[in-house]
């Protein structure tokens, strides 16, 4: 696929719509059976009787679609080498089958890096949002990308500032 | 399966090993192209072209299998009240096809909630090794877990008191 952005097009306070997804019950049990067999994400009757009222899905597995959302609409278009991780990773409502997410992406931030030149990091909000438009989930995802031309002597000698 | 562990039997300082996994190729391409169909995750030959040097797995696959490890050997016999979030979730290495994968839970925090009485916070280090003894991922995790008795006025009280 053709790469369309490149670090330098990564820009703080960009935003991106990256679709959305439906997830039903079968879904949900089959994530969980997997990696998350608690009984509330893996049995209708343990989901009605849990504190969470109904079946819900793992929090691994809402990650995980949101994940599918931006790598389809977004990193396979992207030259990106890589995430050194996540901030702030919160589950802020449960996921029920037959909910359809939307994920949305804003830049917050991007800063070239000092030891690879080549390559530019970013980072991003990701808010999952339910068909009633509840946030289901947010994190802060960290992302690098190479960069269009590498980084000059001075965007590197502005990195040595100290901040205030 | 009985309950074994409630809020007041999770003491900071304490660590458990939870077990270990191996993951094959089949099931990182299976992982991948269901949730994050980069071409290093879904096919031996791009990944071997790419900056990991082989197929390796998505890191949500990397974590999913963290939890299988905590749900089997912990949490389903703890009373859990699911979790609040995440913080610093790191992925250090790549995770390569037939790495046996080894998880370790320390616990660092605990303390009451003023407005649920009958549950506590619990904070957990997840450190995740391979067969090397290479970290490849940590995080921190926050669960929420009943009590066997409900907070006191006391301990309601000496969570108000600032902290220095």
């Amino acid at each position: 696929m053709a790469i369309t952005y490149y670090w330098e097009d990564l820009k703080p306070g960009s935003v991106r719509e990256l679709g959305s997804i439906t997830v039903n019950a079968e879904e949900i049990k089959e994530f969980a059976s997997q990696f998350d067999p608690q009984p509330f994400h893996v049995d209708e009757l343990a989901g009605r009787r849990s504190m969470f009222g109904n079946l819900c899905a793992s929090g691994w597995h809402t990650c995980a679609l949101a994940m599918k959302l931006t790598v389809e609409n977004f990193l396979n278009q992207a030259a990106s080498m890589g995430s050194p991780g996540i901030e702030n990773l919160r589950w802020l409502k449960p996921v029920y089958p037959d909910d359809t997410l939307s994920l949305r992406h804003s830049i917050v931030e991007s800063r070239p890096l000092r030891k690879r030149r080549d390559t530019g990091l970013v980072r991003s909000v990701w808010e999952l949002f339910n068909q009633n438009g509840e946030k289901v989930m947010q994190m802060e995802g960290y992302g690098m990308f190479r960069r269009r031309s590498p980084a000059t002597d001075e965007e590197i000698a502005s990195l040595e500032t100290p901040k205030a």
